[in-house]
This record gives structure tokens, sequence and C-alpha cells, in this order.
């Protein structure tokens, strides 16, 4: 009995870890659609390589940080309990490796690949870790001081503070360090588009994304004993309503129709499992409405090249759920209650302050340290050729 | 122990709805494949959006209509029993919001979009909910009906009727009532083939859509003591008789043989519980023959336009499938029995029945009303840009 | 209690099923986005169609010849105990089946498809079943003989030997035997690259195998109480060591970007239960620099035209991976110790010269009866063409 549970608990968590791995592909072709056909093929081995790199810090360095635990040990005990500990280990990495993944769709087009993975070691293998255990883990005392402040800790159930909020905010200072792309903004105030290069790819890398989700936030509950189907059917509601405002809103665009479940998604991420169902619809369809007008608002009128939006869809959207959790968790709108809103808030804007503080110091001194921008002539080229040597349907061209 | 096995429950259906989310981006990505180039943003938007209005309409009317439970009450109430009621009706809703993804397969280039999403909603919100509820919930009173009239009730356990031959058979009328594509059939008798835009993506949708389709079938058992492995084996074999025959008799068509395996998982969800496999590789070779012949006759012979082959595919496939669990789920052929072929028989004609009124009416008077039909000029330019204002590869064009 | 963990078993190993089907899919599409564009909808219905024919005869012939069971009773006896040994089968399958897929990468673009299939039903059917019924099943006692003769029986927990190194040894004969591609090297020296038609789509079906990879791994335990969390981790290391190698190595090209991660999972299968994670991190790292290595020796140096390089691939990383659980296992190296490194190079040994036996012998008299090659003709106009009658993106060249 007590070994099924744990097997069934390994297994949970795992199952967990493995949808948030898919997760990682999803961010790959969602920027792969979104970037110009020149920079496909950087967009596919940034995804994977920040993974590999954001692995092996959190495994050595940024973990213990966290939480404390290290894994220097023979397999034999590590094998214990059906090795839930390493199971918690990948789900919870799989979490981290969103941060670069997240900035990745920010910076894409320009930068080099090799300051980028440089900045992926510092951001999951220390200040990402520092964010999570005091959040998560009660590093510092966090929650506590939380508590003692504002009479509750900060409730952020699957992440949309801690993850998306944190590489959201991080993203916004490595673009405007980075600056535009190449002809995007001309100096007689003139733009031009740059539409992406595959809408099948761009909706691929979109659904993969939305379906890992369910992992993302169910097996946030760590054990089987704790899985919530509320958890699950708040997912989907937000989904819905921030797919169904943007639609509306983007006018039937494509890009915006399948920005929104993620919209939504990363906004529930908080309070999915204290809300109810309608609320979390509200929710979503909030966050499809700010991502819609914020990327409008950021790309065409102030003019920062944030190439997917990172910074509407996780920093603003996650910044929103944090709130929100404050908001629809309550008992007077259907919610669970024993949350707080003033909590939420001070907790929401703590992340974001580091996560800015993050951004500008690690691409700053990147910035100035080892360059972080593609020369003119790659760029034109585009990173595919520049960087990789080859295009992303090569043999067409050949064969032609 | 109770508590084990209620989130092992809840876990288990859940996984169940995953699979079928993701299939939604199975039906997507056949579509996008098997369209024509100018209209690929439109397949992937209609299945997103359509998804999420059944969602709404689902959660809202349908699930009551069709079970008389509804999620008006706290999230504390609902977040009872590890929320296994509301992760319920996530996996059913994937099934519901599969009708409306089948009929947009057939009506697929030429139809507006939003009359196609009203038709969703009053599909989805009311009809499908009416006929799920009388063969899955004893609605009305029908499964008693059956049983008194013919000495057993149909057996239909993961919905080759209800889902798929109610889908397929609204699709029928809906097609007519739309008409076929602008050239695809001259008046001198001439056709023009319009082939598929991309058999990758054709491809893709189809290895989702069977891959999910175990979600589909083994998780219809709905708790984790009632899985069955003879249903994951019946519906591998069927797949697999599906396919052979399609390959053989399309004669290398990668368009038969990648909607072969489709066929033969239609047909075998109704008996997939209580087939042996050799029965159920038989009903998915014949599934794959239905196919072929019907899709052949439908589109060259009598000129009907349903793009994707949804009637033949899901219609006569999933109709095949209601009888087939008569025939090859008798004890005499190595089933498990308990079925009554006069049973299923005329459970199927009552569903196709509903279907047709159901497709009929439905279609019939939005095209009165609202006009079901993009204008000849926004055919021909695509619904892509004439809805969407954007093509599938835009970035191409714009850089060259 | 014991219905409890019979059926969570029969959901453990059919999650392990339902994800090494999956990977299916991604050995279509990594054949796809690697060979050229003329040949990509051969590659994804040969692979559809060598699963469906692997079913058939591993269902009929081969698993009796590897375990003895046959399926030929009734429904409700093969319903017992939740169907378990009907899912295990399936499990299985997905194994055997992967032989034919990784042979299929190595003469694509070339090669005639019957006799292919031909092959596809010897080997699954009858020589695979015998070396995993020798290894997993102590089949003529096998195990037996080699612990009596080197003092331990050979492990190789997911088979890096028994399906990998396996399949990848029998397809370097049928390789040679087809010989290159027109035009790939010429007389005087030359090569013609050959480059990839698609690199989003070898992502792609890299993704799909990196993803399903850990149902193969980690269900190879085949019931929930002996899941290993070290299986997942250490399964990960080996992904993170082989690209971060392959990038290195093959200086950021995309193809062993890509192909990296799978080198590691190949080397990483037979030990992953008994590792330690850093230890399975080398193995990988050491796999992805075979891979790099040796794929270009075999492609530039020796003119070997294996297309994916299946050879370095699956057989090198694979026999590695046999050898490397004998190093990487031992306590002194942090493992859990019980494996003998004479015994796992003698084993590995063993099954390579099995598959040189069998890859040249069934090519080989194929060849002579049937001819393995398409006609000069056909190959320069395409497989698609000549087989299927169709190109991968035919409607683009109609409607222009």
């Amino acid at each position: 009995m007590e070994q099924l549970k744990q097997g069934a608990d390994a297994l949970f968590i795992l199952l967990g870890a493995v949808m948030v791995l898919a997760m990682h592909a999803g961010f790959a072709f969602l920027e792969l659609g979104t970037v110009r056909h020149k920079n496909q093929v950087n967009a596919l081995v940034k995804i994977l390589v920040d993974f590999c790199v954001s692995t092996l810090v959190y495994f050595f360095v940024g973990y213990t940080v966290a939480y404390g635990v290290d894994f220097m040990v023979g397999a034999g005990t590590l094998a214990q309990n059906n090795g839930y500990a390493l199971v918690k280990f990948f789900f919870l990495l799989t979490f981290a490796a969103a941060i670069p993944a997240i900035i990745s769709g920010g910076i894409a087009e320009r930068a080099k690949f090799g300051p980028q993975l440089m900045a992926t070691a510092v951001i999951v293998g220390l200040a990402y870790p520092l964010v999570e255990g005091a959040v998560w883990n009660n590093r510092f005392g966090f929650e506590d001081w939380l508590q003692s402040v504002t009479g509750a800790p900060m409730h952020d159930f699957a992440g949309s503070v801690v993850v998306h909020a944190f590489g959201g905010w991080i993203a916004l200072p490595a673009v405007l360090i980075l600056g535009a792309r190449r002809n995007r903004y001309r100096k007689d105030g003139a733009m031009s588009a740059h539409p992406p290069s595959s809408i099948p790819f761009l909706a691929l890398g979109s659904w993969i994304l939305a379906v890992g989700w369910f992992g993302f936030n169910v097996m946030s509950a760590q054990t089987i004993d704790k899985i919530s189907g509320l958890v699950a059917v708040n997912s989907l509601m937000a989904l819905v309503g921030g797919t169904l405002v943007a639609v509306l809103m983007g006018k039937n665009d494509p890009g915006f129709a399948y920005n929104g479940p993620l919209a939504g998604l990363v906004a529930v991420c908080a309070g999915s499992d204290i809300m109810h169902p309608a609320g979390a619809l509200v929710v979503g369809a909030i966050a499809g409405a700010i991502f819609v007008v914020m990327f409008t608002l950021v790309q065409n009128r102030w003019k920062i090249d944030d190439v997917l939006g990172v910074w509407p869809l996780h920093g603003l959207c996650g910044a929103w759920g944090g709130m929100a959790a404050g908001v629809f968790g309550q008992q007077a709108l259907g919610g669970i209650g024993g949350v707080n809103l003033g909590t939420q808030v001070l907790g929401t804007v703590i992340v974001v302050l580091c996560a800015l503080a993050t951004g500008g110091l690690v691409y700053g001194v990147l910035n100035k340290v080892a360059g972080l921008r593609l020369s003119q002539e790659e760029e034109f080229e585009g990173a595919d050729l520049s960087i990789h040597r080859i295009k992303a349907t090569p043999e067409q061209e050949v064969s032609w």
C-alpha cells in the first residue's frame, strides 16, 4: 500500500515533468513560427541548448540553492523511495528552464549564441533559484515575512509570478539593452511589419504548450493525493477565456488567436487551485485582452522590439495572474479563500523588481563584456547562416 | 487507500482528457494539410475557436442537459473528491468538441466563420447532449426502451456512434447545403483535383489523432479499476487493419494511408471493450475499405465536396463500428458477449436520423438567416486572407 | 487494493506503450526532415506501414517466439487482470517495431517499398524475438550461460543493445548491399552534400523521440512498484550530455544538435537504472562525440551512404551503452553495482554479430530475389512520385 502510494507519486510527478519537457518543444516551434525564415534554425537550437545548460546548472547548483537538496550521493541512495526526489527535481527543472525559453522569444533574431547561454547559466543557476526558494520554500523567511506584514503568505500555486512574471520581466531589460532588429523601426517613424514566417509552426508550438500546461498546473500538486480536478478545469477555462477574447479583439488574427490560450494559461497558474471555473474564465479573458492591447502598444507605439511579445504574455499576464489569485480566490467570488489581495500585490511587485534587477544586471554586464548582438552583416544574413551555417529548408535551395 | 483510489481515478480520467484535448491539434493539422494553402490559417483558427465555444456551451448548458450536473457551487465543493466530477466533465467535453471538429473538415475552404460558430454552439450545447444523454445516461429512458424492444441496451463503449457517426452524419447535410468549392466540379463534367497542400502536416495531424485515440478509448472506462488492456490492443489492431487495407486499396496514396488508421479507430470505439483483437483487426480492415471506396465514390462519382471525407470516415465507419460491435462482440466470434446485433443496428439508425435532422435543421436555418458561404471573391482569395488577413507563411512573401 | 495495484500497473505500462507509439511519429519526421524533399512522403508512409506490419507479425508470431505467450483465447480471458498481458504486449511491440524504423533511416531515398516490408516481417517476426527472448527472457538459457561464463547476466534495462544496437547493426549490411544514392559520391571523389530538406521537421521528429523516450526507459520497469526516478533523471542527463557535446563538436550544426539528444538516450537505456546521474551525463556526452565523429567518418571518408546515420546513432551508441552499463553501473563510480564489464562486452558483441548476420542474410537474399533498389529513373524522380504518385506539398505546384 505504502509502496503503491510511493510509486503512484513518482509516476504522477514524472508525468508532469514529461509534459513540461514537451512544452520546451512548444517554445521552440512558437518561436520558429514567429521569427523570420532566416532565423528558424537558430530558434530550434537555442531552445534545446538553453534547456541543456539549464539542466546542468540547476542540477549541480540551482536546486541546492532553492531547496537545499543535492544529489552527490550513491545511486543506490538516490533510487530509494522510487527515486521520488529525483523526479521532483526533474519536474522543477522543467519550470526553471522555462525562464531562458521565455526570454529567448523576446531577444530573437539578433542575439549572439554564446552570451545568451552565459545569461542562462547565471539566471537558472542562481537568480531563479533564489526567487523560487523564497516563494516556494520560504528561503530567507520570505513567506513568513510576507505573512507577518500582510497577514497571509503569497499564493502562487503553479508559478504565474515565480516562473512567468519573473521570466517576462527579465526579458524586458534584455530586449531594451539589445535594441530593435535592424530595419524594424525606421528613422522616419515607419515600421516594417516582420510578419511570422509560419503560422502552422507557430500554432503547433502553441498547441504543444497548451496541452503540456495541464502537466505544469495539475502536477504542481506534487503528490497524487493532492491532485485536483479544479486545477485542470480552471486551466481549461482560462485557456478558453484568453483565446476567445484574443480572437475577438485581435480580429481573427492567427497570431493573437494562438497566443490567447497561452495568455490565459499564464494568468491562471497562481490561483488555479482556489478559483471557481467561472472566475478562471474571467481571469483568462482579461489576460487575453491584456496581451492584445499591450502587444500592440509595445510594438507599434512604444517601439520596443519584443519579438514574440514575451513581456506582455509572460510578464504582464503573469503579474495579473498573481494579483488575480488574490481577487478570484476569495470566497465572495466563489473561490476557496485563504488569500489576500495585498499580499499578492506586494509579492508580485517584489518578484517583478527582482526580475528587472536580474535582467538589467546580467544582460547589461554581458553586453559590456561580451557583446550581446550579432554584427549588422550577421543579422542581415540571418542567425541560421551566421551561426549554424545552414538554412531551415536547405535542400530545396540546393536542388533547384 | 480510498484517497489513493480517488486520486488515481482523477489522474486516470485527466490523462484521457489531456490526450483527447491533444487530438484537437490533430484535427487542426489534418485539416490544414488537406485543404489548399490559402485556407490553412483558417483551419487552425476554426478548430481552436470551435473548441473554446464548445467548452463554454457544454460547461454552462450541455453537460447539465446530458447528465443533470451543474457546477454553479463554490470552488470548495467542486474540489471535493479531488475534483473528480470536474475532470470527468473535461474528459466528456473533449468528446463533445469533436463534433464541430469533425464537421469542420467537411465544410472547409468555403464556409463563413461566424455562422459556423453559431452551429457549434447549438450542436454542442443542445443536440449532442441530448443524444449523448440518451445513449450514455439513459435520458428519456432511451436505453430502457431499446432493451424492452430488442432485449439489450445499445453498446457504444467509446462513441463510434454517439460521437463519430453523429458528427459525420451532421456533416453530410451541411456539406450538401453549402455546395461544392467553386471550380471543383465543372459544368462539362470535369473535376479539378484540389490536392492537399501538405502531406507532412496531414500526417502529423493523423499521428496526433491516432496517439490521442488511446486516451479516447481506454479512458472511456472512466475509473482506473475498470481500465482494460483489451481496449488498448483492440484499438491498436483496428488501427493496423485500417491502415494496411487503405494502403493496399489506395495504392500507396499517402492521403489514404494516413486516413486508414483513423477509419479503423473510428470503427473500433463501440466494441473495443468486448471484441477479440483478431475481430478488431477485421473491423478496422473493413473500415479502411469503406473509407477508400466511399471517399472515391462520394468525391468522384457523386460529386459531393466533403473536403476531408468526414462522412465516409466518421459517418460511415462510425455506423459500421456500432453495428460491428453487435457482430464481433459475440462470444461465437471470440468476443465477451452481451450484445445484440438488432439493438446495435436500431440504435445506430436512430442516432444517424437524429444527426441528419440536426444537420439539416441547423445548417438549413443558418443558411437562410445568416448565409453559410463566403462570397465568390473571398473564396477565390482564400479564407486566410479574407477572414484572417494573413497567409500561412506570410514572411516568405514579404521578404522576397 | 490488489485491484488498484493491478489497474495502476496496466495504466503504467499503457502510458509507456502510448509514449513509444508516439516515438514512431518521431522516427517518421526525423527521416522526413533529413531526406530530400522528393522522398518525404515515402518516409511518412514507410514508417507507418512498417509499424503496422510489425504489429501483425509480432502479435501472431514474434511475441510467442520471445515470451511463449499467445492470445488465441477468448476475449473474456484476455480481459482478466485488467488485460495487463495485452498491454505488456503493446509496450514490447513498440520496441520491436523500432527495429525497422531504425533501418528505414539508413536505406532511405532509394529502397523499394515491397521488399522492405518483407524484411520487416522477417526481422520483427523472427530475428528480433530470438534476440529479445535470449536477453530478456533467458531463451536458450542465454542469460544463464552468460552468467556461468562471466559471472553475471547481461544487463540491458531498456534496450541499448537489444533494440538500438541490434537495429543499427542490421542497417549496416543493408546500407552496404543497397549502395549509395546516385550522385552522392562521384567517380572523381567529389561528394554532393544532399542536405536535409527541413530542419524544422527534423527537429520535430527529434523532440517527439526525446519526449517519448521517457516512456521507453521509465516504463521498462513494467510495473508501477518498480518505477524509478533514477531512470528518468539518468535519461535526462544523457540527453543533455549528448546534446551539448554534439553542438560543440558539430559546431552548432542543427543536424548534430538534434541527433545529440538521441545519441545520449540510445546509450543510456542499458544502464539507466543503475548509474549515477553524473555517470549518465558522461555516457551521454561520449555518445554525442561518437555520433559526430563517426557520422562524419562514415559519410565523408568511408563513403557509406547511411542517410540518417543510423549505424553510428543506434549501432555504435547502442553498443557503447551496453558496455558503459558495465563501467558506470559499478559502485566505484557511484552506480548501484551488480554488473560486469566482461559480460556486457561479450553480450553486446554477440548481439552485434546476430544483427550483422540477420542484416546480411535478409537483405542479401531479398536483393537477389526481389531486388531492393528503385530503378535509376524512379530514384531520380523521387520515391514520392514513383511509389506514391504525389509530392509532399502537391497543392502549391498545381495552383500556381
